[in-house]
């Protein structure tokens, strides 16, 4: 069932618009190619409303925000959600600055998101107001484990209903709920963490995933993410004697590009709760 | 005879003035680099006038324009036209937004360019008015064929006339026109659309094929369409099972690494009318 | 002894800020991962004190400035100091344009770098205020070479010695020096400047490599320039017909992802006077 979701993206090259951090924003580009997205880059508040007008959907992500560009999300965001486009927040380093973390709270305020992704530390930030990120990645004392599986399971659907939206944790183990049902899903590798920007390329993915499948917005956020695991899986197997992260870099956007309904379908990794 | 233009700019090692979106950027250093030329990128205004002054040209490029920038492309482009150097515009996205539009307008307007390269709905915007674009790749409905290239390489010369510049429309079927003679140009791949920046990446490499080449720029430019298109062919060529756009995004700047004379001459697909 | 610099930081994994530039910004995080270390980056001055009280080490690169981001080089370098944290300048483009040389010149004046690290056009332009730079690129005239080697090994030493830093000049021969002693680096290759950013990921580098060795900072600047220029050499040997500088990118940064103690100690190829 989770198969469809990526053949769905390649049938409607949903344009997704993006105001994503200038670190990893060419592999976000790339993997929304990769996927069968189109994607579009503007965060000049003066754009990003006829911008996201032929849009179909919005990632936020505020990995290097600054003033200006938070003003261009601001703006996106509530034109985008005025035409019904999808949203998607990535708080990337909410709980490293205060900054960071005020700019997350005020969106998730203002702009009402179709999905929040981020690591385990950054989710518990925005729920908790507690400060434990170590930099963008998470604190290893906040992983999503086998042991804490069934506590983590009902915090991210309890987050979930209480914002009224997907909340998608990722990790080790990843997390997606809508509040009701949880998806947990085992696909990736340990290595991809040694990848800058995985999980922004993940953010852009899902929010074409989820444009292109209007009516399973949780099938298409869970899929987004076994795609993008199931990718880690299929390139590290490609990987050759002396490749490192930036041959696995590539590897996994290529694997999300060869990737169809079929090999979807059979090597995502998944329960649902 | 187009071949001699990528030797000359091996020869010269022109130093080409980059303002262009983040997206892309280093795709576009790396390829200057990989075709004989050396790469520098300001868009601060009070940086901007001194690092065009070394240069030789400047290839203006609207992706991820800001105010703050269209300030440095402003003084930039006056300072390099005051200096006789090559200069480039790319109207990334004209006719997606009216703040993209009336930018490349009133560049166009200010500034006088050598070149003005798009893709079909860019520069028809920018000849027409017209709005037609989807996000930053043409439509559809505009795409140059066999079936209307009489009447796309008759469009392509008035506007090249009109603004007193040469043209270059790149698509499938690519023109490159000084409102004399229009070369057709048919090197290339498709999949080139499913990596983000090869129209990027060629204004980078057209502007060094100018600065290295001032006496024949209709040439230079032409020269460098083929010389990507026939990069994406070879890069093709090489591409391995599993393979998919990041390894061909490599793969193209790689074949523009070890392009020469011979091997541009010979791969040419072009004809002038 | 350089050897056990890089285990050192693949235990300590330290959290590296950086404010770089956008050409290069992506390369920078997959180094500093491959390495060991962590990449956080981030150029907003409301933002940069919270980012940099939580990493161990600060890089600052000058390449792409504007004034929003020179006025958080300023704070984030004005709070690691106060911290205690390593503190590195990469001048890039210093000579090039006054508004660059000014603002290198006014960081080092203001901020105490543990490290200045720069091709020599740039260091000459911070110790006479000569402006010979073509661009990003070192000079050819300035280059170190076997001939002028004495002078340009007690010109490292002197500027040292008045700035009271580790200096770090790199091309064909490398030269890094703490005023007293002068390492000699003879690793890499000339390919390495075909490549847009090669400098900029051994500054971020170098500042993981002192970030881990606090109790031996000339040696880890060695050891960071060794590694740099040995996985140049080891990339080189794994390209294959056709590969050209996007794959010898990738194949540098891997390169550096499979280097441990061993493979250091044994490539490094240098001297101390």
């Amino acid at each position: 069932m989770l198969g469809n979701c990526i053949k769905n993206v390649r049938a409607a090259v949903p344009l997704v618009h993006n105001i994503t951090n200038y670190v990893t924003v060419n592999d976000v580009a790339n993997i929304l190619l990769a996927c069968g997205a189109s994607p579009i880059m503007s965060d000049e508040p003066e754009d990003v409303e006829d911008i996201t007008s032929i849009c179909k959907g919005l990632n936020i992500n505020i990995g290097t925000l600054n003033k200006r560009s938070i003003e261009g999300m601001f703006r996106a965001g509530k034109k985008a959600a005025a035409l019904g486009h999808v949203l998607l927040l990535d708080p990337v380093g909410a709980g490293a600055g205060a900054f960071r973390t005020d700019t997350a709270e005020k969106l998730k305020k203002e702009i009402h998101f179709d999905v929040i992704r981020g690591n385990i530390s950054e989710i518990k930030t925005l729920a908790n107001g507690s400060k434990t990120t170590k930099g963008v990645d998470a604190d290893v004392a906040d992983a999503v484990t086998e042991e804490n599986l069934d506590a983590a399971v009902a915090f991210a659907r309890e987050f979930a209903k209480k914002e009224g939206c997907i909340v998608a944790i990722t990790g080790a183990i990843d997390l997606v709920s809508d509040g009701e049902a949880c998806y947990i899903i085992r696909n990736g590798r340990k290595e991809m963490g040694k990848i800058t920007g995985t999980g922004c390329q993940l953010s852009g993915m899902m929010t074409a995933f989820l444009a292109a499948n209007p009516e399973q917005k949780l099938v298409a956020a869970a899929a987004s993410v076994c795609a993008m695991g199931l990718a880690g899986e299929i390139a590290w197997e490609r990987m050759q004697e002396g490749d490192g992260n930036a041959a696995y870099r590539n590897r996994i956007i290529d694997a999300v590009y060869n990737m169809d309904e079929e090999i979807l379908e059979k090597g995502a990794k998944y329960e649902v709760r």
